[in-house]
């Protein structure tokens, strides 16, 4: 019997469990209980699914954080606590808890954020659940807030990761320089959270990314009702060389990736200047790549005409 | 290299993350970001430790909740809401997805909660993680508040799930009715919630056991820096034959199993009528257990002397 992906176990745990429980349709959860508002958000990192060999478990440890901080960044609240469940295989010793621990230390003040506690278990494989907290009382932009006429944006560049799985997992080669960021991207990626708490006042929607680029535009697209229009490819021409060299379409490498860690997010345009003003203050490469219209997917308009940009990417467990 | 175990990392990790982090003190944590104050617990139930042959997908999704619900009965918090983080193996046929979406769906009925969002993920195995959030303005009993002369009370009795695993895992033989009963409190164990929300408000210390009843029993009397003296042992026939029969010491069953999911408490002996009414009127058989006094240890008095009650009981990763 084939098994189902994970869209399609998300859609049986979206029908079950009703209209009060939403399984992934926003990046961040907001819990109302009396009346206290809090935002909440849960990953999980599997070190056989999302862990590339040669991470070391310090960065492991920071990445399954940056995924909630990632979440966290791009609806412009600030992480305050964090909670961490963790399954730790047999022969870990104690040289490596206390690596992952570090790792957990570090990035925790590198975030700004509190583990408040945790759980330890044992497991066939590594595994780490961070639940991560923030106040529920701010105005955050959805997914779907887009209107036409906005401009579409990222906080970066893509295609970095995915090059970088390439030369990881598949032993492609780029020049050391080149191979080193790639590298970066998937061991060490920098969520933008500094950006998105100041910029988060002039998102008309907004969406973190690390799903893959095309994945992350059509949810906007059909949440928002929109279509959106791509004029421009948000990437950096080492990428485009680096496809080039092995024979690959850098588009796929840019649209069909995945842990970019950008947030994606559109902006009416009075609001530009003040954004790119703030990005460039803060450090932070903006990619303006289109616009929002009336009408429905996401197309690509460039030299070699119209095409829609269906959802490719990453998802868990499609075989 | 020897493998450190669970209370050995749980100890690293409270090293390295501080004094406002800390792991596992307390079977809930409160978090305050501004005026809202809440209750969260994190739990991960792993497949190839947690999860003895034969029990179903649907009996797995429920006890994955029922350890935090336990952990808020203890506390007299009533559970709002819960999000899941899910590792899934490759191979879960739609039919398993649904059974497993199917006994989220009843189990959060059961307990009165709202599942309102997760993560799903491919491992090598089944995980799942489940984080509860309830109100966190309520005063609860903390595990240190033991006062002497206080009684010491169970809300159920010990060593069913011990003899259940014995039976489910090592192929150990009980009557039919027996067997049954120790299959089910593994297989669906039942947290006194009900029971927890009315009687918290007369006790002086609290705590769920699912650790084992000489861990909670050490726990409770070091935080509470009180000697626990032990007179009465919290069991049922049943269990006395079917160790008798095994040729097992049936304190064994009873002090260094784990599962149990009852709430080990402390009460004023002036509120002693009240409890005992509450339990009486709720279906719930309380065990007496013994009393607070002054000095350290856990000790048990019964024909044979005088005894001091050890940690035993289950603790990952022990080798």
């Amino acid at each position: 019997m084939k098994s189902p992906d994970e869209t399609k176990i998300i859609k049986t745990f979206q029908n079950r469990f009703g209209k009060k429980s939403r399984f992934q349709p926003e990046d961040v959860e907001v819990l109302k209980i009396k009346n206290a508002k809090f935002v909440v958000k849960s990953d999980m990192l599997v070190q056989s699914t999302d862990v590339p060999t040669g991470m070391k478990l310090g960065e492991i440890a920071r990445k399954s954080l940056v995924s909630c901080v990632s979440d966290f960044a791009c609806k412009g609240i600030k992480p305050i606590f964090a909670t961490i469940a963790l399954a730790i295989p047999r022969g870990f010793t104690q040289k490596m808890i206390n690596e992952l621990a570090n790792g957990f230390r570090k990035s925790a003040e590198e975030f700004g954020l509190h583990i408040v506690g945790g759980d330890t278990n044992e497991g066939k494989e590594l595994v780490i659940e961070v639940s991560m907290f923030g106040d529920g009382n701010k105005k955050m932009p959805s997914r779907g807030g887009a209107k036409t006429g906005d401009i579409i944006i990222t906080s970066g560049p893509f295609g970095h990761s995915s090059a970088g799985l390439k030369i990881v997992l598949d032993g492609y080669k780029a020049e050391s320089n080149t191979a080193k960021r790639f590298r970066n991207a998937i061991f060490r990626p920098n969520p933008r959270l500094d950006f998105g708490l100041k910029a988060v006042r002039y998102f008309s929607s907004s969406m973190d990314s690390s799903d893959g680029l095309a994945i992350t535009l059509n949810d906007m697209s059909e949440q928002s009702k929109k279509k959106f229009v791509i004029t421009s490819v948000p990437t950096e021409n080492n990428v485009i060389k680096f496809a080039r060299q092995n024979k690959m379409n850098f588009e796929d490498l840019v649209f069909c990736g995945g842990e970019e860690y950008e947030i994606v997010f559109t902006v009416h345009p009075r609001d530009l200047n003040r954004v790119r003003n703030l990005a460039k203050k803060m450090n932070v490469s903006l990619y303006e790549i289109g616009y929002v219209s009336n009408g429905k997917n996401v197309v690509l308009v460039d030299n070699d005409g119209l095409r829609v940009i269906k959802r490719c990417g990453w998802t868990h467990l499609r075989s």
